[in-house]
């Protein structure tokens, strides 16, 4: 199966599980609290399910890596899964909670999906194929400096708490500047509406599958200091419309 | 014609104003600059205009106060008219703008809707009425505490630079806590799914309309000293299900 064929099976997948998830969005989810504290419902596990049984469907013996059960089969190459990406705004009935599927390469990720499953939309990119939104091409911006940028600040309430330095540069950069949370402002980085994000505290599942998305729609996303991302990042990201607003978001964070 | 009839009227009012917005959403508006700086789209500007006309045609001179327009009509009983509220997320593609209009009287608002266009959702309510998200009945939470509350900073970046002390508390609240901007996490503690909002810089025509909502729903929203709000209050809210919760936020903000 080529890269194309995957992507589109790897869209398809995703619809199914959608459905899983809204199945449960705004109905009293059975919140629980993992290690971590970060709260997990009923919804992450069976959406996590149904994405694994698709996967298996169609590419049987592949490894897989998710976030609620962890790493099945070994290999160099697998499909990285967060069933919900956003699990907070999940439980708030905020509708910009995600489902990100990627597949991993050697080399850093080949594919992923963006799908908003309340939104109805799905950002989806591979290489060499660019990137799509609803199947519609989609190509980010060409935003150079930081001062006309459209900024979103992800994870502000730890970012303030854990690199108070840093944040008080942030809170005053950008033309535009909005807090946000989760897998959404990249993917508006990767249509074009959004020019750059700053984003804290990720896990490889989070930002793999949406770096994919981005790198196809021609934009960047690194960690801190600039450098590609893998499994082994710090998850504090960079997203950037092109290569001179990463350079200034780079100076700025550092 | 009494308060229900007035809030159908104000309902269908905005609905046909939402399509106008639409119309102009991830379309790359005209983006201009105010003397504060804050972007205004020619969107802004039509948007209000639509409502303005539905207005006048449903109540022939009656007082009206909107964002864009200022004041027409001389009267203490006004309509009060925030046509895109986060013109920041309309600009930036995200679909979180509202659409706020509301009925004010001497002692208060009457009655409000926030609508979200983009999202299809429309919350309204008024004295004595109850509160509906979609023609469906809706309710504050029972939460009375601030360490079980599903909590929404609002303006983060706007706090941070301007209240950093009252910010550094607001980031360690509630259960469960999330960045965000503008009416939207007001309207899901309308609907029960959100606990508790602090909010900065407002205006009356932000305020004002969404607390009709929230109060009818049986929540409260404030001003940072807990004392109700009113065209003079100074735009920075508490938004609470419940007094016990209203009494937490005050203190934390103080």
């Amino acid at each position: 199966m080529n890269i194309e064929q995957r992507l589109a099976e790897a869209i398809s997948i995703t619809e199914a599980a959608a459905r899983v998830a809204l199945g449960h969005f705004r109905r009293d989810p059975d919140v629980e609290t993992k290690a971590d504290q970060s709260p997990v419902t009923i919804a992450d596990r069976e959406t996590e399910q149904a994405i694994r049984a698709g996967l298996e469907r169609a590419f049987p013996g592949e490894a897989i890596f998710g976030e609620e059960y962890g790493r099945t089969g070994d290999a160099a190459e697998m499909w990285i899964i967060d069933p919900i990406d956003g699990t907070r705004s999940f439980i708030a009935g905020l509708p910009l909670f995600g489902m990100l599927l990627g597949h991993l390469a050697d080399d850093g990720p080949q594919l992923g999906v963006i799908r908003m499953p309340a939104l109805g939309e799905v950002y989806a990119g591979g290489r060499g194929l660019g990137a799509t939104c609803n199947g519609a091409p989609i190509r980010a911006s060409s935003c150079k400096t930081l001062a006309e940028a459209r900024l979103f600040l992800n994870e502000g309430d730890k970012l303030a708490a854990r690199e108070p330095a840093a944040f008080a540069r942030m809170i005053r950069a950008g033309s535009l500047r909005r807090m946000g949370a989760d897998c959404y402002p990249h993917a508006l980085v990767a249509r074009g509406l959004v020019d750059a994000v700053i984003d804290f505290d990720l896990q490889p599942y989070d930002y793999l599958p949406v770096s994919a998305v981005v790198e196809a729609a021609g934009g960047l996303m690194t960690d801190w200091q600039g450098r590609p991302l893998s499994m082994e990042s710090d998850g504090r990201t960079l997203t950037a419309a092109t290569p001179e607003l990463l350079a200034e978001l780079v100076a700025l964070v550092n």
